[in-house]
C-alpha cells in the first residue's frame, strides 16, 4: 500500500449519486413530528403550506434507503465538492501520537461550511415546484449565506431574517448574502405581525433566533409562491448532509482504511448525522462496528444534560413538536461563540440513536475548545470555525489517549467550516479574555418544567 | 477523451518537485538591482545583511533553470496544494460563449491567496540559516497572514508592521496573524527610529506601506538573527510562485488542453509571473505560442501608463533600485479596494517581457471589475478577491469576444484569492456607491519627474 496522501480527493465520477436515508436501517425509528395543537403526527397536508412538497416527502419517509441526487444538484456539488478527506500528519506529529487522524473538510466554499449541501437541495426542490422564493432565518449567517448562494443559482428570491444583533455586528456576512442577491432584514422587523408585536412589547430588543424563525414562517405563509426552509435539525437536512459521510466512506474505502472512532460537533445535528450516516448504517446492519462521539458545548449540552422528550423546535413555538434531547425551548444558552451549536434541541434521528446507546456524547468547555482550535490552525494550516473546533478537541483527546495506551487507532472527525468570520472570538482567546458559562441544574430544571405535556 | 471534470486536481505524486526560473530562458535578462548610493549592481555581500543568504542566491541567479523544492516545503505544500484548476462551466453558460474557460484557484487556504507559496519558502530558508525570526510589512494583511502561518510552521518569530489604518480597520486580519503567533505592530510605531521620526513630523498619520517597509527593514538590521522578507516584486518571489504555473500546465497536459490566452492580475507581478512562467518559457524557447494578458487597475496603471526606468522599490527609498515599469515611487494611488494591486512598480522580469513585446497589458476600472466579480460569485460560487477580479474581468471580455467571432478559444486565468475580508468594498458596490479615480497625465508626469537619474 502506497503512503496515504495528505489529501484524498474522489474523482468526479466517484462522487455519490444518491443520498442515504439512515432511518431506513433504524430498528427504532425516530419519533414523528407532532402537530402542536392536536399532538397528532403531522401529515403531508399539514406540512406543505410551510415546506416544499418534495422536502416534506423526504421528511416523512423512514423507509426508502436511498434518494437519487438530481443531476442539477450533482452539477452544483461538482463546483465545490468532493471535499477533501485530509490526513492530519502534522497534527499527529505535534501530538506525538500513534493514532492516525483524518478530517473531512467542508469549509472550502464561500458559505464557509457544510450548510451549502442542503441549501442547494432545498432551493432545487423549491424551484422544481415552481415557487418564486423561500424565506429563512439566520443567526451567525452561515446558513443564510449558503441559502443565498443556492437561490442565486436557481434564480429564486431569497428573504433572510437575520437576528438584529448579528445583522449589526456581522455586516460582512450580511454583505455576502446581499452580493448573492438575497434581501436581508434585521429581525425583529416591522414587516411581519409577529415582528411588530415583539417591537411593541420589547422596544430596543436585539432579536433572537426564535423570533427570526417566526417572522420567516409568517412571511412564507403570507406570500403566494413562497415556502420556509431550515438549515438544520430536520431529517431532510440530515439526509442531504449524508453526502459528507458517503464521500468520507468512499475515500476511506479507496485506501482500505477502517476508522475506529468517528467524531463530530453537534448543534442541531445535521453535520454529525451526515458524517456518521453510512457508518452508522453498517453498524445497524451488523456489518461493522464503530465508536461515534457527538461533541457539544458545555454551555448548551442538550445530549449530555437534556431530557429526551417532545418539545418545540423554536422558541416562538410555531413549529411542530419533535421528540429529541432538549434543554427546553425556553432555555437561553450563554453568548457562546460557537453560534451554530447554540440550539436547545437535537435532531430526532440522532436523539433516537443516542437513546439506543449507539452513539456517545460529551460536552466540552469553550477555552479548551479554542486551545485545540489554535493548535490545529498552527499545525494543519486551516483556521477552524469555533463549532468545528469542538470536534477537534475530542479528536485530540482521543489521540492523546492512544499516546498513553500505545494504540494505533484511526480517528475521523468532521471539520465543518472555517473561522474567518469568527475573529472576534479568537481575539478574546488571544487576549486571554475568553470565558464560558455552564448552566446550573436549577436553570435546566426550570426550563424542563416548561416542556409541553405530550401523552 | 472523457468530459473534462469541473475541477482538475493533480495527484500528490504529480506535484512539481522544482521551481522554474524563467530568467534562464530569457534572451534579454531583467536588469539587475542597483545600489541606491553607487548605482552599481547589488552584490551578494550587500544584500545578505537584509535578506537570507539562499534567497539572495535565488534573487541573483539568472541562469539556473530549476531550483529543487526542499522536501520540507513540499510537505507543507501538500497541506493546501495542489490547488484546483477549475473548468468554469457555469460561467461559460452564463456568458453563452463558445470559449472554454479555466481558472487556477489559489484561495483555498487560510491566508486566502497565493502568498503562502512564497511565505513558506522564505521562512524555510530563514530557519535553515539558523535565524531567530523575520520582519515584514503588510497592508491589507494577506502577505502578513501567509508569513505568520509559515513562521508558525517552522517555529520562527514573525514581526509584522501593519499600516496603521489597516490595523485599525481590519482587526480580523490582525487577529488571524496573532492566532498564528505573530506580533503585529501598527506602523508608524515608536519602536523604530524611522517610525519615531515620522510620528514627530506627522502626528496622527495613518501610515503607509512605504513607512512600514522602512520600519521592518530597520528592525531586521537592528536585531541579531533577523532578516527582512518581502511578499512580491522580487524575482525570488516570482520563482516560488512558479508552482502555480507548473501545476496549471501539468493539469492541462493531463487532459491534452492547449490554452490560447493566459490572464492574470498584476500588482507587484508575483502571481502573474508565477502563473505564466512555464508557458512563457515554452514561448521563449519557440516550442509554443500563447497570448499573455496582465490586468491592472486603472487607478494604478504601471504597465499601461508607466515609464520603464530604474526606480526605488519603496516609497521610503531604503531598498535597492529596480528597473521596471513604474509610476514613480512618489505616486500615491487612490484608495482603490484592490489593495494588493496598489503598487507603483512591477516585477523586473515581467517588465522586461512586456518591453520585449512578449506580453500584453490592459487597465480596467473598478466598477466594471466588481460587475465581473459579482457575476462570477453568483455563477461559480466563489466570492473572489477584488485583486483577482481584475483577471476575471479580462477573461470575461475575451470570452465575449469569442461569442462575437464564434471562436472556441481556451482561456486560463489566475484566481488568486477570496474576498471574505473585502466585504466593505462589496458593500459599496452593492449600495451603488463605488467609484474609481484615474490618475491624470499631469499627476503622472509630476511623479516621473522625481525618478532617480541612473546612467
Amino acid at each position: 500500500m502506497a503512503k496515504i496522501p495528505y489529501k484524498i480527493y474522489l474523482e468526479e465520477s466517484e462522487m455519490p449519486k444518491a443520498w442515504y436515508n439512515l432511518r431506513a436501517d433504524m430498528k427504532n425509528k425516530p419519533a414523528p413530528l407532532l402537530n402542536p395543537a392536536t399532538h397528532k403526527p403531522m401529515t403531508f397536508e399539514e406540512l406543505t403550506p410551510v415546506f416544499c412538497d418534495d422536502l416534506v416527502r423526504q421528511e416523512l419517509d423512514c423507509d426508502t434507503p436511498f434518494f437519487e441526487i438530481p443531476p442539477e444538484i450533482r452539477d452544483f456539488y461538482k463546483m465545490y465538492r468532493p471535499s477533501p478527506l485530509v490526513r492530519a500528519y502534522f497534527l499527529e506529529k505535534a501530538l506525538d501520537t500513534p493514532a492516525k487522524i483524518y478530517y473531512k473538510f467542508e469549509g472550502n466554499n464561500t458559505s464557509g461550511s457544510h450548510k451549502l449541501n442542503s441549501a442547494i437541495a432545498q432551493a432545487y426542490y423549491a424551484k422544481k415546484q415552481g415557487l418564486k422564493g423561500v424565506t429563512t432565518e439566520t443567526g451567525a449567517g452561515q446558513w443564510g449565506t449558503a441559502l443565498s448562494m443556492a437561490c442565486s443559482h436557481f434564480g429564486l428570491d431569497c428573504k433572510v431574517f437575520m437576528v438584529k444583533v448579528s445583522y449589526e455586528q456581522k455586516p460582512h456576512r450580511r454583505e455576502v448574502m446581499r452580493t448573492y442577491g438575497a434581501s436581508v432584514t434585521p429581525s425583529p422587523s416591522e414587516s411581519t405581525e409577529v415582528g411588530r408585536q415583539i417591537l411593541r412589547d420589547h422596544p430596543g430588543t436585539t432579536g433572537s433566533l426564535g423570533c427570526a424563525i417566526s417572522e420567516a414562517v409568517e412571511t412564507a405563509l403570507s406570500l403566494p409562491g413562497y415556502r420556509y426552509v431550515l438549515g438544520s435539525v430536520l431529517t431532510q437536512v440530515l439526509l442531504h448532509q449524508s453526502i459528507i459521510g458517503l464521500e468520507t466512506k468512499a475515500a476511506l474505502d479507496k485506501y482500505e482504511i477502517k476508522p475506529d472512532i468517528i467524531i463530530g460537533c453537534a448543534g442541531g445535528g445535521s453535520n454529525l448525522g451526515g458524517l456518521i450516516s453510512p457508518f452508522m448504517g453498517e453498524k445497524l446492519r451488523g456489518e461493522a462496528n464503530y465508536r461515534f462521539i457527538a461533541v457539544e458545548p458545555a454551555s448548551c449540552p442538550s445530549l449530555t444534560r437534556g431530557r429526551y422528550a417532545y418539545d418545540y423546535c423554536d422558541t416562538g413555538m410555531v413549529c411542530p413538536l419533535a421528540k429529541m434531547y432538549t434543554l427546553g425551548s425556553s432555555f437561553i444558552p450563554s453568548a457562546n461563540h460557537a453560534g451554530g451549536l447554540r440550539y436547545h434541541g437535537m435532531s430526532s434521528v440522532l436523539s433516537q440513536l443516542y437513546a439506543d446507546g449507539l452513539m456517545e456524547a460529551r460536552a466540552v468547555e469553550q477555552t479548551s475548545v479554542f486551545d485545540a482550535a489554535v493548535l490545529f490552525a498552527r499545525v494543519e494550516g486551516t483556521l477552524p470555525a469555533p463549532e468545528s473546533s469542538h470536534a477537534i478537541r475530542a479528536a485530540i483527546d482521543e489521540a492523546l489517549k492512544c499516546k498513553e495506551t500505545g494504540e494505533e487507532k484511526t480517528i475521523v472527525f468532521g471539520l465543518t467550516g472555517t473561522g474567518y468570520f469568527d475573529m472576534t472570538a479568537y481575539e478574546k482567546y488571544n487576549d486571554g479574555r475568553m470565558t464560558d458559562t455552564i448552566p446550573s441544574d436549577e436553570e435546566l430544571e426550570a426550563s424542563f418544567a416548561q416542556l409541553p405535556k405530550v401523552e
